[in-house]
């Protein structure tokens, strides 16, 4: 029976994997739940509790076997599957993206990017090519393209998902502030990068309401 | 009494406002957990259940009276305190980030852009200017900063955090990938790009295993 696992605790399985990855560096074989906790700053429950989700690890006064966690997030991940990525869009965004380091960590592979703007055109970011936008169809094709990744403006972002539908993407992740339409069966990641600092504003609030002694509720 | 929300609801919020704001400036008064639902692609049971975490506002028939309901989300996330922010580092990311839209229409407002790079120092993004790092601590102060934004190279998030902190910041963004170390009371978001990848890979994984036949669990 395949288990719906909740998408917090999928939120969570990079950051054990990344800490893992780096416990398996140095050398060690098995880690408590305690362990992984203080420089997570995730609770040892909450920990035992989202690992628990997807079968029997632990071993009481033993802890976690390291590589064989590895194995498992990677494989509910689906790190294995190494995705071919395109960026298209290099402007700024595009740019931070092709040059973000924890990509590459997690098994992922950036194979090309793409833009319209001739100026750039044949030049590479971290040894990748930025190739004509007009090529999108055979690209997506002749690498492989497994992930759109949507980096131009707003009002260009829905013209760019349809282009990449039409040449058989598999799913799209959008950085553009607009909603993308696409089909049923294309996996959409919105990204949303005020989420984290609304998230920061609402901690900020309740500090400032606990100090001037004002509740909320 | 104070009530913990989620951060899975916290994360919503952002979403609910800018929709219910969209319909606000349609002249729309009330709006039902359905119409919200549909572009928002959340359920209507998870609107309702997250909206009443905070109080009673649905009327059966009548659904939700808009204004109140922006109100009360910008309450809770803190918006109405338009929080003053600083981008520490203008490399790609940094410049991505002085021009995203999205912050702005959420009342956040960027105003400094700090780098250590001569060669960009007086120069603006989007009428906000490039100040020198090494005026930091006096920028905090003049320009009533309250969170940083740190879109440096890992190697030197720690130090600019530590320099923020001694400066007296309230909060910090950080976008380094790199666990900072700031004292209890400040607050402190670490943004991982990385797990909308992950995320994204986690259900183009399921799909290849459900047309392949094969299964995780």
């Amino acid at each position: 029976m395949k288990k719906n696992i909740s998408r917090a605790t999928i939120d969570r399985l990079p950051l054990y994997y990344r800490m893992l990855k780096s416990f398996q560096e140095k050398g060690e074989q098995t880690i408590s739940s305690e362990e992984l906790s203080r420089p997570l700053k995730i609770t040892p429950e909450q920990i035992r509790k989202d690992l628990t989700t997807f079968g029997n690890f632990g071993r009481k006064g033993v802890g976690y076997d390291i590589d064989e966690l590895i194995n498992k997030i990677s494989q509910i991940l689906g790190l294995q599957h190494h995705w071919h990525l395109a960026i298209i869009g290099v402007g700024h965004l595009g740019a931070a993206l092709a040059n973000y380091k924890n990509f590459s960590e997690l098994g992922f592979k950036i194979v090309a990017l793409i833009d319209i703007d001739e100026r750039i055109i044949g030049s590479e970011i971290n040894e990748v090519k930025i190739y004509d936008y007009k090529n999108l169809k055979s690209l997506v094709h002749r690498k492989q393209i497994d992930i759109g990744v949507i980096t131009v403006p707003a009002n260009s972002a829905q013209a760019v998902a349809d282009s990449l539908v039409e040449a058989n993407i598999r799913g799209i992740w959008n950085f553009a502030p607009v909603k993308l339409e696409v089909p049923e069966n294309i996996p959409l990641i919105n990204e949303d990068l005020s989420i984290g600092m609304c998230s920061l504003s609402y901690q900020l609030a309740k500090l400032e309401d606990s100090r001037s002694g004002y509740k909320i509720f």
